[in-house]
C-alpha cells in the first residue's frame, strides 16, 4: 500500500550506518510504524491531541491456552524512561517530509500520562488490559509499537515455560529446567529476553551467558556432538572431557549408541575414581533410553534434550522416563505451538472538553470492550475462583490487579527483582485452578464482565 | 542440568548493566552458550585445536515447504568482522572460573578460517549447507551460536515471504506487498530483520521506519482504528484525514461498517475533489466485502490487511477478492506455520596431522552428511532440473552454490545491495519447478547425494 509513502533510499544520514542490527540510542524511538507518526502529525495539525485511553490486551488467546503469564513490563518501563527524539531523528523525519509542527512536539517528548498494568509474573485471561495508558493521544500512539512488541513474545514464552515447569511439577519430582533455545531464537535480543520470560516461568538457568550477564541467571551447560566426534574415539573424547572437568562432567553419550556411551561413560568414570555429574540424552527414544540408562548409570545424573516442550516431557515423565533435568530449546524460545496471539493496543476512552468518553470498535470479529477498567480477582484459600472485567471505579469485590507504573508521567513503581518475579509467577501458577492448566485440554477460567462494562456497550451499541 | 555450572549472580561487573535489552560491543560476543566455552577451554586445555569443518544446514525441512530461502549472511559477515573479547568480558569470564589459558586464546581472538557459503536470495534444501566453515575447533564453536540464531529466523521468514509473493504471482496482478509485522516480532532486532528479510522475499516495503533506515528499504503506512474512534463520527475523521493528507490519504474504513465506510470514504473525496489515494479493509470476509467496496469506491486502491498470509491471500484471490496490495504482518514476521526448523551446525570432518577425518553423527534420526560439501545444481533453460550434494572437489556438472566468503580470516565477499539480494531471489524463485512451489502441497525438489558421499557413508558405518 502506497499511502504515506516516503522512501528513505536518497537520504544521506548518520543514522542507520550498517551494523549488526542493535539500533542505537538516536535511532530506538524510530522503531515505530509510520501511521503512528502520520496520525501523530494530524492530531497535532487538527489541535487534536486529545487525551485518550488505551488498553493492552490478549483479544483472542490461542486455543490451547488456558492463561497467559505476563512478561515484559521492565523493558517497556526501561523504554519509557529512556525514549528521545534526538537531533538525528529529527532531521530524518523532517527530511522525509514531516512538518515542523511534529518535529517540535517531538523534540521535547516526554511521556506525562498515567500508565496502569498488571505486575510481571501475573495471569491474565482473554480480553483482560495487561497495560492501560491514558495520556495525549499522540504519546499514546508513539509508544504503540514498542508495547505490543516487548509485551507479546515475551509473555507468550513465559507462559510456555509456566506450562512445561506445571508439568513437572505434576508428573516428575520437580527435574530442574534449563533453557537453552539461544540459537533458535529470533535474533539475540530475542534470545537474550527469552532466558529471562523462561526464568519468569518457573526455569532454573539458561545456556547463555550473555543472558546470565544480563539478567543474573544462572548458566549451565554440557558439551556438544562435536567434541564428541573431534576425538578419534567416543572413549579419548570421554577421556579428555573428564580429565579437564572432573566431577562437573556432563557426558553426552548419544553420538554413536547411546546405552553403549552410558556404559563407556560409567565405566571411565569408575577407572578413575571420578563421580561424574551425569550423562545427556539428546536422541531416540528417550524414555525407554533413560531406564535403560538408569540401570547402568546408577545415581549420576540423567540429563534429558532433544525438541522438548510440555508434551514430550509430559509423555516422557507419564512413561516412567527417569530423569534429572531438562533442557529445553527451540519450541520454548520460538513459542512453537503458540506462535502469534493477538495482542492489540486499543482506544477504549477519549476525553473530550473534560468529558470522558468510551469507545469500542464494531469491527467483525474485533470487538472490543470499552472504558478504563479494573480486574477483580476473586481468591478463595490461595486458589483463583473467577475474575471481573469491570469499569475502573466499579464498586465490586475482588483483589484488583492493575497497578499504578506512572502517574503523570513519574514513575511509581519499583521494578522488581527478577527472583521476586518467579517467586510470584510460581504462586500464581499454584494458585489457579487445575482445570484450566491441561496442556492437552482445559476449561475456560471464568472472567465475568461486569455490568457497567455491559451497560457501557448496550448504550455505544 | 547443573554440568558446569557458574552462577553469575555474585558478580559484580560493568557487563550487564540494567538496559533495554540491546548488547553492548562488549557484551556482543558473550552471546553464546557457556558449553562452546567450556569445550573451547578443554581443546585449549588438551592442545586439541584441530582444524574442523562444520556445516549449517536445515536438517529437516518444516514439511510445508518445498524449498527455503536463505537470507541473514550479511549479519554473520558483520558478526564475524567485529567479535573481540574486550578486557571487561575477560575478566567477566575469569571470575567464572574459566583459566588464563583459555582467557588468554580469547584475547587475541580473531576468525582465522574459510568460509564458503550460499549468498542470500539463494533457494536451498534440506541437508544442503548453507555455511561451511572450516578453522580451528575453537573458532568454529565460538561462531555457532550467532551463525545458527541469524540464519535461522531471517530464512524462515524470506521463504515465507517468498511463499507469498510467489501466491501473489500466480493468482493475482502483482498487487504490492507491505510488510507491517513489527509489533507482533520477537523484539526490536526481530522486527527490523523481518522486515528485511520480508523485502529478500519479495515485499515491496515496510511499515517501520528503524527497518526503513536501516536497509534503505521504502516505509509505508495507512492510518489506525483509533484515528477514527478518536473523532465524534467516522464523517470527522475521514475529513480530518484528507484536510491533511490529502491525495495521499488511505481511509481505514471498517471501525463500525466496512460498506457504508466505503461510501462515506467516496462521497467526502467527490465533495472535496480531492482524488485519495484508497480505503483499507482490516476485517469480516475480505474476499466479498473488496467486491462491495470496489463497486462504490471505483478506481481508488484497495488495500487488504488482517492476518494474511499465502494462504488467505490465495483464497482471497482465487474467490475474486480485488486489492490493490496487501498488508501482511503477523503471520509472517512470526513465521507462524514454520515457527522453528531444525537448523544445525554439525562438525563433518576433522584434520589431524595435515590429514582429512571425514566425521558424522550416528544418532537416531539425526545422522549427518560427512566431509566438505559442494551444492552442485543442474540448470535448463533458467530453470532449476536437480541438485547433487556431493564432496568438495567431486568433479560434477552444475552451478557451484557455495562461494568463498572467507578465505585465511580474510572476507573475500562484497556484501551485495538489499537490492540485488532481492532480485537474486526473485530470479531463483521463478528458476524453480512449480512443483516444489505449492502451497498446500508439494513434490519434493530433487536433491541427489553424490557417488562420494555415499561411499564416504559406506565406509564410515
Amino acid at each position: 500500500m502506497s499511502g504515506v509513502q516516503i522512501p528513505s533510499r536518497s537520504l544521506k544520514m548518520t543514522l542507520g550506518k550498517k551494523k549488526f542490527g542493535e539500533l542505537t540510542k538516536a535511532e530506538m524511538p524510530l522503531f515505530i510504524d509510520l501511521y503512528e507518526l502520520t496520525m501523530a502529525q494530524g492530531h497535532i495539525e487538527m489541535g487534536h491531541n486529545v487525551i485518550a485511553s488505551f488498553d493492552l490486551s490478549f483479544r483472542d488467546m490461542p486455543d490451547i491456552l488456558g492463561y497467559i503469564l505476563v512478561a515484559g513490563l521492565e523493558d517497556v518501563v526501561r523504554y519509557i524512561e529512556s525514549i528521545a527524539f534526538e537531533e538525528e531523528a529529527l532531521r530524518f523525519l523532517r527530511e522525509m517530509g514531516f512538518k515542523e509542527s511534529l518535529c517540535e512536539y517531538l523534540a521535547d517528548f516526554k511521556f506525562t500520562g498515567d500508565m496502569r498494568a498488571v505486575p510481571e509474573g501475573t495471569v491474565v485471561f482473554q480480553n483482560e488490559p495487561i497495560i492501560e495508558i491514558t495520556a495525549p493521544i499522540v504519546e499514546a500512539q508513539i509508544l504503540e509499537t514498542v508495547l505490543i512488541n516487548q509485551m507479546g513474545f515475551q509473555s507468550l514464552i513465559a507462559t510456555k515455560a509456566a506450562r512445561i515447569y506445571d508439568t513437572v511439577q505434576k508428573y516428575g519430582q520437580e527435574q530442574s529446567l534449563i533453557e537453552f533455545g539461544a540459537r533458535r531464537a529470533h535474533g539475540v535480543e530475542a534470545g537474550i529476553k527469552a532466558s529471562r520470560a523462561a526464568y519468569i516461568g518457573g526455569f532454573e538457568g539458561t545456556s547463555n551467558l550473555a543472558a546470565g550477564i544480563m539478567y543474573d541467571i544462572p548458566v549451565m551447560g554440557t558439551m556438544a556432538h562435536s567434541w564428541i566426534q573431534s576425538y578419534g574415539t567416543e572413549r579419548e573424547a570421554f577421556e579428555s572431557f573428564i580429565e579437564i572437568y572432573g566431577e562437573a562432567s556432563i557426558l553426552l553419550i548419544d553420538t554413536y549408541d547411546t546405552v553403549e556411551g552410558a556404559k563407556k561413560a560409567k565405566e571411565i568414570a569408575q577407572t578413575r575414581g571420578v563421580k561424574i555429574k551425569g550423562v545427556r540424552l539428546d536422541s531416540g527414544d528417550l524414555a525407554s533410553l533413560s531406564k535403560q540408562v538408569k540401570a547402568i548409570v546408577g545415581d549420576l545424573g540423567i540429563y534429558i534434550t532433544s525438541g522438548l516442550d510440555e508434551y514430550k516431557i509430559s509423555h516422557f515423565l507419564q512413561e516412567g522416563g527417569i530423569a534429572t533435568g531438562f533442557g529445553v530449546g527451540s519450541n520454548l524460545v520460538t513459542i512453537q505451538d503458540i506462535p502469534v496471539a493477538e495482542i492489540v493496543y486499543k482506544l477504549v476512552q477519549v476525553e473530550e472538553n473534560g468529558k470522558k468518553i468510551p469507545s469500542m470498535k464494531f469491527s467483525d470479529g474485533k470487538r472490543t470492550y470499552p472504558g478504563e477498567k479494573s480486574i477483580k480477582r476473586l481468591v478463595k484459600n490461595g486458589k483463583y475462583q473467577k475474575d471481573i472485567l469491570a469499569l475502573k471505579g466499579e464498586e465490586l469485590e475482588g483483589e484488583e490487579q492493575l497497578i499504578d507504573i506512572y502517574s503523570n508521567g513519574k514513575l511509581v513503581y519499583e521494578l522488581p527483582q527478577l527472583e521476586t518475579i518467579q517467586k510470584k509467577s510460581i504462586e500464581s501458577i499454584f494458585a489457579l485452578p487445575e482445570s484450566c492448566k491441561g496442556i492437552e485440554s482445559h476449561e475456560p477460567y471464568e472472567v465475568e464482565i461486569s455490568k457497567g462494562i455491559n451497560s457501557l456497550i448496550s448504550t455505544l451499541l
